[in-house]
């Protein structure tokens, strides 16, 4: 599995945008695609498309181009998606409740098990069939269940004790909402989302964009 | 303001961060960073950090570092936070009301004014202060309050409506967590946030791991 070792993350992060293009082709019953019409669709050029699906020993054909089902299966196993990982959600606030909510996440093998959250009003409910529990038990609860990753949706106070707790137990990985950076073990694999990074770029280029049409003027 | 014009985005992409981390340094109290310093921090390396922030000019000087302040001040202006951004929401459900509670947007100059729902029930409701507006009355809305920006939070299926009566006003900019590609005006800005992009990175490192250990053995 040696190949895999050299592909770069701008790689990786492209393969979802691949995976969810070649999901609507098949919805719409379109059962082969070339490099250049992928290259419409997704916006990447064909030859980054091409550069990036030989990464994984390319898939194409030349003259025929790319087999849908096949292109779609393949990268979903170069992301791990043929296989189950039990989740939970740290955090029944809104965010929290918006992925519970999100059946997507569950359907891709993200198998949603609990949502943990300190208040006792939300104890024993349910959210999206998911049931609260009590934050104090979340320690046991990983290590009975083999949880595998947590997401955390706390405020930003409470993030990094939620990830000590979680670092006591053989979890893989965080998936973290909290706009804070967690200290965990180092064979811990944490994907942040700060939501103000994609915030801030939109700002970026309305002012790029408004500084260009002042020197236009 | 040629400078900008060559900035890579992903250069632009880790500016929020340099500025997050420069935040924490002054409620800190600390007032001087040098580049390496800032690396131990942020993760990227010295050398990375200086090229970054010498695509805007070069804030540094050789044996002393950067004031902490003023790299501050000058990327909040690159990023354009100094300015004030009329935004609505669209969407009052989870996620909607996630980001209307996240006042951090709000001080960062993005002015939640409304958020819109198709639920009677929500309308004439406050989230955070913010008043929930019935959505017909969206682009009318947008016209007389100057919005510049608009957050997509509602289902996929929703999402190209919003965009389709949104671009026949003057926004500049939309912020979509609609899990769709938006067809709108070449003009408009359009920043996506796919989350599953970002869980997907979590399994394809957890399933890399994996095929590494089994390696091993």
């Amino acid at each position: 599995m040696e190949r895999f070792s050299s592909v770069s993350m701008a790689v990786v992060r492209r393969l979802p945008k691949y995976h969810r293009y070649l999901e609507e082709l098949i919805k719409n019953d379109i059962r082969r695609v070339s490099s250049q019409e992928l290259s419409k669709i997704t916006g990447f050029t064909a030859s980054q498309i091409r550069q990036d699906l030989n990464c994984f020993g390319g898939f194409g054909q030349q003259g025929y181009g790319y087999n849908v089902d096949e292109l779609h299966d393949e990268i979903g196993k170069i992301l791990g998606l043929n296989k189950l990982y039990n989740t939970v959600i740290i955090g029944a606030g809104n965010l929290g409740q918006a992925i519970a909510n999100y059946s997507f996440f569950d359907k891709s093998g993200f198998k949603m098990t609990a949502i943990f959250d300190v208040n006792p009003k939300l104890v024993g409910m349910k959210i999206n069939d998911i049931p609260v529990v009590d934050v104090d038990e979340l320690e046991q609860f990983i290590n009975e269940h083999n949880i595998e990753i947590i997401v955390i949706c706390t405020p930003k106070s409470q993030a990094q004790k939620v990830a000590d707790i979680a670092t006591r137990t053989n979890i893989k990985a965080i998936w973290n909402f909290a706009p804070t950076d967690l200290k965990v073990r180092e064979d811990i694999i944490v994907e942040n989302v700060h939501l103000s990074e994609s915030l801030f770029t939109i700002s970026y280029l309305l002012k790029e964009k408004e500084e260009q049409y002042r020197k236009k003027k």
